[in-house]
């Protein structure tokens, strides 16, 4: 059986040319950047080649200021308890939003329980921050400001621009988990006014176990993890120079197709969500119709569950997701759905395609033609559910 | 020009084996083993493989006590930060020795900044820890001992075998790092007393933003870093797949190759030394002549400074070290080799050369032709010296 993969948000195939760029270098390029002799000087000048791509990337006009971190998880955490416990003296209070990913909730509730308190701004029923509510979330102790850039289990697309500029107003650093954005819109920490920005490689079709934060000139920040000193003493530990090279390929090859893929791809979304609730009662999409990623389509479908509804796509042939990935283990549902306003049952629901570089539209109409039948299927067998 | 790559202990060529188990998988297994579907649960499997393999390299019984992280730093930083913090109600003092990676030496003052007290137990000339000092340094707070399996920068190996018996008869958790010693003497965590222990993948020959932490079960420990908690909540981040599937290959094979291997470095190596001893005068061994890795050589010459002596070796085709490549930013002597005596002008006129797989007698026949004549040429142009 043909397999169809609309689970782009949970991970992503390595392009071909990524590896390519990778694999030219893993077996003849294995210097230490830090060594001196011409084994290491070679690699340090791969890595000042990968962090140059990831700069461009988001309109960063010093390298310098992207450190390499290994996952996003990681650039999330230097971020937010970096910024927060080495700016403790000036204020005690950080506001992020509701809907953050858990790499964004769970540093910020360690910090509340040392010491620091948090404002989670609340969403609209789209899943939009009002900036008007983060300006008014601001005390004289503010001394961060994180909300995402886009959310990748409902896809809304974030004002942060504004929310940046309001931030920049009151002199308050802003951060943002550009993750679920990357690649799919543009970025540019100037215009968008963002002090900190989290990057992913995977996300560009990059190897996993690599990420990216920008940070900056002038920003106050410390380290999470201590030793060696590398990335400008801000994340220790020997450089992953082939997982760097994969991650600045990766940033140049989206700097060059992310508009016409984006427009190939909004294309295919919007034929999935109409095709979706045009042929389906009781379905509904979770997050904004247009403030929303071009790849992203997400759904709830009353009296029946989301992992029944992956397990189901999954036999037909198609992997598909029910929220986050990260927080596939717990039974709670959705922090994100349930900041929607939806009841636990509602969030209970919820199927969310996300669409990449291989999908066609081939895909989008065999997906149109299982989805229906394997919710109508699903609901006969429930109890709660009476035609 | 041919290179000999004489610097093992810096970084390491990715093995073609590994490379080879890592390609299978990058392009067709891209899921998220968080996923519930087809893709995520393949890759879960992978995950599984990988972490008996690197389990069964250091006799771990149960898998589920390994966790995956990006690198040896990393892993540090959660064994000395996460049992420190996670056990400070039981006792503050942790005891470490004075020749540790800069991994353990910076979590480990990092601690003594936050309510912590350390000792730092000496070592002998030839870089020993004395089991009896570990001893005596032990209080009624003492909560955390961590001594290296073998160091890095002087080869000396470790008794960790005594001082991990101490450990467990006081009730005090034994960590060691063993990224110099794993793959070149056996490790077993079981007749070693080991309670956590540090692994790195690329010191294996796997690929690099990999590491490991055996965490004994049982031992009170928490994150250093927070998200949707994969490895038992210990190190969030989506797995790495495709590097911890090279570190898995990596164990797999250097647990058939390490007793052959070893005994056909330790000849190289004694050959490397006796040269150079031999027909250096003022040269020094530096670390335990016979308590060594198999791999490593390193010494000191008088009069001369260690990075001539790298830059000149390579301009003649080898590559090697003066200390460890994670701390040739600083301009600081080696706290290693301070820690053994020697005087900061001592310390200054190290070499380090660590043999690899593609070492043979050929390359250690031109290290002794050239390493003689550059000590010689470098100390005619120093003023220090007079025949």
């Amino acid at each position: 059986m043909k397999r169809i993969y609309l689970d782009h948000g949970a991970s992503m195939p390595v392009e071909e040319r990524v590896l390519e760029a990778m694999n030219q270098f893993i077996v003849k390029d294995y210097g230490n950047p830090s060594s001196l002799h011409t084994e290491g000087r070679a690699v340090k000048k791969l890595v000042g080649e990968a962090r140059e791509s990831v700069a461009k990337l988001i309109g960063v006009e010093d390298p310098q200021n992207i450190i390499f971190t290994s996952s996003a998880t990681e650039a999330n955490n230097i971020a937010i308890r970096g910024v927060a416990n080495r700016n403790k003296g000036k204020g005690n209070h950080v506001i992020t939003s509701a809907i953050e990913h858990m790499s964004v909730v769970n540093p910020v509730k360690d910090l509340s329980k040392n010491g620091f308190d948090v404002t989670f701004v609340p969403v609209s029923p789209e899943g939009l921050v009002d900036p008007e509510k983060v300006n008014e979330a601001i005390t004289d102790k503010t001394i961060l400001i994180s909300i995402m850039n886009a959310n990748g289990e409902i896809g809304t697309i974030e004002p942060i621009r504004e929310i940046g500029g309001i931030a920049r107003d009151a002199g308050i650093y802003f951060h943002s988990d550009c993750v679920a954005a990357e690649g799919r819109k543009p970025i540019d920490v100037e215009k968008d006014n963002l002090d900190l920005a989290t990057l992913s490689s995977n996300d560009l079709y990059g190897p996993r176990g690599v990420g990216a934060l920008y940070i900056r000139k002038g920003v106050k920040i410390q380290p999470i993890m201590y030793g060696g000193g590398q990335e400008r003493g801000l994340r220790s530990g020997t450089e992953n120079v082939y997982g760097l090279v994969g991650m600045g390929k990766a940033a140049e090859i989206a700097m060059q197709e992310m508009k016409s893929e984006s427009v190939r791809l909004t294309k295919l979304r919007d034929k999935l969500i109409d095709g979706v609730l045009g042929n389906i009662e009781e379905a509904y999409l979770t997050g904004h119709r247009t403030l929303r990623l071009p790849h992203h389509a997400s759904f709830r479908f009353s009296y029946i569950e989301g992992e029944s509804i992956i397990l189901n796509l999954d036999m037909e042939g198609i992997s598909a997701s029910t929220g986050s990935a990260c927080s596939s283990k717990t039974l709670e549902p959705s922090h994100v759905l349930i900041a929607l306003g939806l009841k636990h049952e509602e969030a209970h629901g919820s199927l969310v395609l996300t669409l990449g570089h291989a999908n066609n539209d081939e895909d989008v109409d065999y997906a149109l033609d299982v989805i229906p039948r394997t919710v109508e299927r699903l609901r006969e067998m429930s109890p709660l559910y009476k035609k």
